[in-house]
């Protein structure tokens, strides 16, 4: 008799963005002649930058010959890949990190799941609220949580509000918590986080031997010099944090494939017996057990975002998706919604008008407006009441989008 | 303070082929004139399908029109790639599989590994000895094991012997287990299953309730009309089997990276209160939550390996290997030693002389003629005493590795 894991049937109904797709789809089939502009998942749509397609055309030419053709590569990447993300995106912020510190994997997602793979079941793990699902999906089915309660909060899971109140950054717990997600530019509130509250956060952990789990998947959309692109930039953050970056939203790779985890030498984690262990170490044997690197030709792509083609083409997709997110606040402020967010990032939060819930105003928009834009209830209970609206459209299509919902809170 | 998994300090040292690459290098920096020939690791030598390559280049192409670009596409894989997997790989072959049913991967070693996630941890699980050191560790990184013994064996797990004496098809246990990792072509001992073998463990699954984990990895290599490429060319294996494959072996996809597993619908697990739970739903939700699909351009390659060109291409390319195999064989027995598969499976498995043990045979082969080879006891305790040869390098590699092997031998 197989037994499944029975903690599967701890989550809820369905995750966010295919329950999304569902109520969309059923709209669309509904009204065949609707002309739906999705705002909603956080998926770009502008082309991959050409010096990426450049690299990998080559690659895949590479690969037609067999004295350049590549086999398996290093499960932690090729090191030309490693050694360009440290010194551009780490080196070059003064961040102490090294080639051999970062692991290059085919998505954030992936990663930010997969890390709990090293840590013991013992962990009181803290998340804010709202929170990108996957790190509480992830831990309901790693077992670490109990079941939900009416509001879809799950057993012994530490709940950090994010709100207006504390602009959107976690008020800093009491109690002692083992590990926390922090994602900052935030989704989804596109809330930034200062060098002063990282360095709170920093010096909790390493008061409380903790570990942050720091997504900067958004980093590349900070526009305020002063605030921090990676946690690294934080004194003490080697002793004590994990970073995971992509080049899903500045480089356009969502359909491509390829991001990158940050694990600092030094940083350890206690074994049953009080020692301590190098999670270095327990990553590496993880991914040379359990994957077999990123595709040689997408590594190539990754590497150009670093030639000098690339690195312009980049900040011009990231000018982009900026500028659009300009747009979205502007209108809607104009309209007399509160709107937060936006500036140093792709994602632009609102309160939703008339006290509706989260999932009313998104049935309500797609209805009278044909948008499709995110419940914020949806990325947890504190979310209630707001709504997200990503950045990542053409120009034309977030204008129009505009158009109508302005003119529908009339 | 942050607790790590502990089950990963029970691993021994080393995964092999990390193992295997520290000696290769170590004697290569020793003798840097030496030529070294690999015939260690399976990975492919021959240049990736020219079918494939355009098929990626004409991807890369349309990613650079907002139009034709791709983002974020399904995290089980495009409905093109499933459908063509099958109706060529499942359904031309008597196999009642549908594309819904099949999830397009990174790699099979990824998947091997993480179907873990969807079952409890309540399972018996066996494998067989010798064995692909994959299924082992994962196991033991989620905790499914005690300890090694001085053999290597995992207190907890039930090792299930291939050898001469059984034609290297595991004996069907006699005790009830819940889990059980067959892969046939087999890797590391070529062997391959015939029907009947294949109805029997289907039959004893049945019987008892478990689930077979079936590794189709080198299916392509199969020579013999008469020996199954599916474990869904069983009768009732869809009620009791999830089955893994690739492109990596017969497309040459190793460092370019495609695999799938297929989850039939009905087959299901049993939860804590005894209720079926439906596999199909556990890994989706898993796949959907950790998983964010292959990349686009990765996906369009591996599509054109059913293209007639495909066809052709991948079909000259396991003929290419398996010739090579055959060299192996031929020149291996010729010279007194006793070899096994090499005839449906892309690597022959040979007995070390003059009672030898694997890395013991393994450190002479390298020094004496600077041939790489894989030691059968880093397969499992039932591989000492036995060495594999992979088939895959040029043709030229191989004759003169066994040039060599040969000499060395007189």
């Amino acid at each position: 008799m197989t037994r499944i894991n029975d903690n599967y049937l701890k989550l809820k109904a369905g995750y966010l963005f295919p329950e999304i797709a569902r109520r969309v789809n059923a709209f669309a089939q509904a009204n065949p002649t609707a002309k739906i502009i999705r705002l909603g998942i956080g998926d770009v749509t502008e082309p991959l930058p050409l010096a990426c397609r450049n690299a990998m055309i080559q690659a895949v030419d590479e690969m037609g010959n067999r004295n350049t053709f590549k086999g398996y590569g290093p499960e932690q990447g090729y090191a030309w890949l490693r050694e360009k993300i440290a010194q551009y995106d780490f080196q070059a912020r003064g961040c102490d990190i090294s080639a051999e510190e970062i692991f290059i994997s085919d998505g954030s997602k992936c990663d930010t799941g997969n890390i709990l793979d090293i840590f013991g079941k013992e962990n009181k793990i803290a998340v804010t609220d709202p929170v990108y699902p996957v790190y509480v999906d992830t831990n309901v089915m790693a077992g670490h949580t109990g079941d939900p309660n009416e509001k879809g909060e799950y057993e012994g899971l530490v709940y950090l509000p994010i709100n207006a109140e504390n602009n959107f950054t976690a008020t800093i717990p009491s109690d002692k918590v083992d590990l926390i997600y922090l994602c900052f530019p935030n989704n989804p509130t596109g809330a930034t986080a200062t060098k002063e509250h990282l360095q709170a956060w920093v010096d909790y952990a390493k008061a409380n031997e903790s570990i942050i789990l720091f997504d900067a998947a958004y980093e590349a959309f900070i526009t305020d010099p002063t605030i921090p692109h990676s946690i690294y930039e934080i004194e003490g953050a080697k002793d004590c944090a994990i970073e995971f970056r992509s080049f899903s939203k500045n480089a356009g790779f969502t359909g491509t494939r390829c991001a990158l985890t940050v694990v600092p030498k030094n940083l350890t984690g206690k074994a049953a017996d009080g020692s301590n262990v190098e999670l270095w170490k327990l990553w590496n044997r993880r991914q040379s057990t359990k994957f077999n690197g990123v595709s040689y030709i997408v590594q190539r792509g990754a590497e150009a975002v670093y030639s000098e083609e690339g690195q312009a083409e980049i900040k011009a997709l990231v000018n982009f998706y900026l500028k659009n997110a300009q747009i979205i606040r502007e209108n809607l402020s104009q309209a007399g919604l509160s709107v937060y967010g936006g500036i140093n990032a792709p994602y632009v939060w609102v309160k939703t008008p008339n006290g509706l819930s989260s999932w009313e105003f998104f049935d309500q928009l797609l209805e009278k407006t044909n948008i499709v834009g995110t419940p914020g209830s949806g990325f947890g209970a504190a979310g209630e009441g707001y709504f997200r609206i990503s950045a990542f459209n053409s120009r034309e299509n977030v204008e129009e989008a505009m158009r109508r919902i302005v003119e529908s809170l009339r």
